[in-house]
């Protein structure tokens, strides 16, 4: 009898006892097409936040898209017309003891189409593969077909973070369809301009208090562990970028004629640059380190029970030799960092020719962890530039000043930094997002302190009363912020039973 | 009567005791708008060595002008078509004791119109004094106006070397004219990929050499003393040009994400350059000064009697410090040099992301003077490269190179290098062409034993019996190679005068 009824539940489980997360893969098995079709319209809207006329295409489609999913959103403007505004819709659960607010960027990194191979940032293209792994440009599913989740989207913002934005709103629409209900009081809300350094974040949460207090903000943003495993990060890096030009004569000059006695800017440069490194590639500007804060035996834990995966990337990236005294990348993501995003002087290939350049600059990158200040932090690297004796300025030098400072050099730094900011894992809030996220992988998600990369958090934790949890759906090969942005499209059908979990958890 | 009859000299002595100059600037004056219509129209017509199609047209339209002179040009042409031809003609002078060849490049330095201000680089443009003193973009001069020799053509090669094309077949026009008899048999010899480091040249010697004898090839490029005074120079410096790229990940990553860990290439290309120097600009790659062949006392004497203009300079290129230790700009030149032409890595300004780029770019200038050679002195680069840790290889690093070396750096060395050369100044060709250029000019002429800047003397000296002297024209602050090259009217008209002398030397 006892074994009859067991018999009985094991045929019955199929149909009773299908898991959310089944439910939701049979909604998206189901509209697979649609979805591609709905996302890639989503990325051929370019969405540079300077670009204002048609960032606001970018939110008024968000708009739209949300409209079709029964919810009421609405625009969050800035004081000005120019401020990329935020989308924001809300949703009220009966019963719910919660709010959670779901954050995604619908704005994307600058970039030269020049640079892109084959194909172009604002029109998505389909790839059998990644670009490096020989994958070839596809034609775009037809109706029917069948999509091999192994390919991949080629667009800017296929990854960062549109695919925030969409995996979010199609778990939603899954849950609705499925008649899943919620457990929380959800907020919804798709920020403009995280990659232009979320400038007036903190403007309109000032504005839109009461609207967006949530017990978290739950965002979704940046990759899964490069193993392909998922992973829920607490924190994030701190950022602020930094422009820096030193001048050489006012004119370009012939470089046989005044060469060895003209200064050489791209030289001033590269001897500056380089003293602000040694040659393991640890900052050597005074204080760098000083104010880290250390972390928990909490945080450690996880480290070390991340999977070890930085051979395998070194194979990967053709890497031989990585910085950082043979500390593993998670280890070493939790100091500050300083990287050059790019360096300019003179030309060079097929354009250049044999001058004396006028100027050379550098843009810095800025990484921060819990415990830097990014103005403390800046200004330790313009004292730096001064100890190397130069005259710094924040605006081209006048003649005035050529004649008196020997090394002149202008730093700039960009508006827009913001500081590092960690979620303790033990909250109840941490609890339930790391269990939920477990219940959609077979093996051990990750879980990391800090993501290497960096969201304005803090802009966030410092007017509202909350917390932050990032849980990223992108593949770690993503090409984010640089030119070939992609994403696997297995990627985005995991992130929506990820995020579908997220709005069904206990 | 002895009162009277100095009276009469008196006012015959302007029509029968002109001299040469005095014609040859008669000639200029009342021609002034029909020669900067010639000029200009050559000018237009794009000149990089590389544009086959153009530099073709080019030298069709100098073979044209040479032809409305009465002369018999011809193309002197490479082994292939792509080589540009040099534009050759010859003129027998009855009773003349000696031959010489007039050599000036009708090609320039290839230019991205982008970089200039407000003008472009085949679409020669009047300014009313030089860019950086003002100078506003005026109207070409009309039939009959007056003509401000201060004004400037602003187009690429209107100094260097078109001027040089413009000046010596004007000297010969207005000698025709004006019926003044040469002194020399003739050979004019324009070259039509200088600037690309005259990689044909020698060939195209060894297909004529009997054409190309002369007593001297006396060469009319680069610019005269900052200080104005007219110049005759003895030799040149070598050239060669070296493209170093070093490697990072292969594909651009994140900065956040993998900062500190990933190496980033600008840093190491700026470590790798800034080894190349030391605080004072002194190049501390092993050996680079060793077969430095010291100067001679002539040779000091003149530099010594050169005016002292390096304080002037300094204060119009805003410079407050100079490199080699208190050395002046005269004696620096006669050291072999290494310049950084270009740096390229990642994007700045607008573009700059947040990205770990995968390489990083040098175009580097190597100058030489007698006695070093091209080909060991980049081996000297090469082995420095290597001392600092860096595989060196000539192409893309394969991904086993990848794993097996910690740094790598492609090292090409650019073809059509060449070494340095000087001419005695105490040669009977040397004297006279001192002389001629002496008697056009008020005040003390410069005598230079080399100039800073390079021309491929080598390959002529090595190939023909003759000896080499520049006799530049251009005004020094012509931008010589950068955008917005430009040549100052009086330069040109005065090197009309040089030039007629030098036809008409003793």
């Amino acid at each position: 009898m006892l074994r009859r009824l067991f018999l009985l539940l094991f045929l019955c489980l199929p149909v009773f006892a299908q898991t959310t997360q089944e439910k939701v893969r049979e909604y998206r098995q189901s509209n697979e097409h649609r979805l591609l079709k709905e996302f890639t319209t989503l990325l051929s809207i370019p969405n540079v936040a300077a670009d204002t006329e048609n960032i606001r295409k970018n939110a008024a489609h968000i708009v739209e898209m949300m409209k079709q999913r029964g919810l009421n959103p609405r625009l969050l403007e800035g004081s000005t017309p120019n401020t990329p505004p935020a989308v924001y819709g809300e949703l009220k659960t009966p019963g719910a003891q919660r709010t959670i607010l779901l954050y995604a960027h619908y704005d994307g990194q600058p970039t030269d189409p020049k640079q892109w191979s084959g194909t172009l940032p604002w029109q998505p293209s389909f790839r059998s593969a990644a670009l490096e792994a020989g994958g070839q440009i596809i034609p775009a599913p037809t109706e029917g077909s069948l999509i091999n989740p192994q390919w991949r989207i080629y667009a800017r913002s296929a990854s960062d973070d549109k695919a925030g934005v969409m995996a979010i709103l199609t778990a939603f629409s899954a849950l609705k369809e499925k008649g899943i209900p919620l457990t929380s009081n959800i907020k919804f809300f798709f920020e403009g301009e995280e990659e232009a350094g979320s400038p007036n974040l903190g403007e309109i949460i000032n504005r839109n208090k009461e609207l967006l207090e949530a017990d978290a903000w739950l965002i979704c943003d940046g990759p899964v562990h490069q193993s392909g495993v998922k992973q829920v990060v607490f924190g994030a890096r701190g950022d602020t970028n930094v422009d820096v030009t030193v001048y050489a004569a006012k004119r370009p000059l012939h470089s046989g004629h005044y060469g060895n006695w003209s200064p050489n800017p791209a030289n001033l440069l590269a001897r500056l640059l380089a003293s602000m490194k040694d040659d393991d590639g640890r900052v050597t500007i005074e204080g760098w380190y000083s104010d880290v804060e250390p972390l928990g035996e909490a945080e450690r834990r996880a480290i070390a029970d991340a999977p070890q995966y930085d051979e395998e990337l070194k194979k990967q990236l053709g890497l031989k030799r990585t910085e950082g005294g043979g500390k593993v990348l998670l280890e070493l993501i939790n100091l500050p960092s300083l990287n050059i995003n790019g360096f300019a002087s003179g030309d060079v290939g097929d354009l250049a020719r044999n001058i004396i350049p006028t100027t050379a600059t550098a843009v810095l990158d800025l990484r921060l962890v819990k415990g830097n200040d990014h103005q403390r932090q800046t200004q330790r690297l313009i004292e730096h530039i001064r100890k190397q004796g130069y005259y710094v300025t924040d605006r081209e030098p006048t003649d005035a000043e050529r004649n008196q400072y020997p090394l002149l050099a202008r730093v700039n730094v960009r508006a827009g930094g913001y500081n590092a900011e960690r979620t303790r894992m033990d909250l109840p809030i941490s609890r339930s997002v790391i269990d939920a996220v477990q219940s959609t992988s077979s093996g051990k998600i990750v879980l990391l302190p800090t993501s290497g990369g960096s969201l304005p958090l803090s802009i966030i934790t410092e007017r509202l009363k909350t917390v932050t949890i990032s849980i990223p759906i992108a593949n770690y090969d993503n090409n984010q912020h640089a030119e070939n942005e992609n994403i696997r499209i297995q990627n985005l059908w995991d992130g929506i039973e990820t995020w579908a979990a997220i709005m069904t958890m206990k």
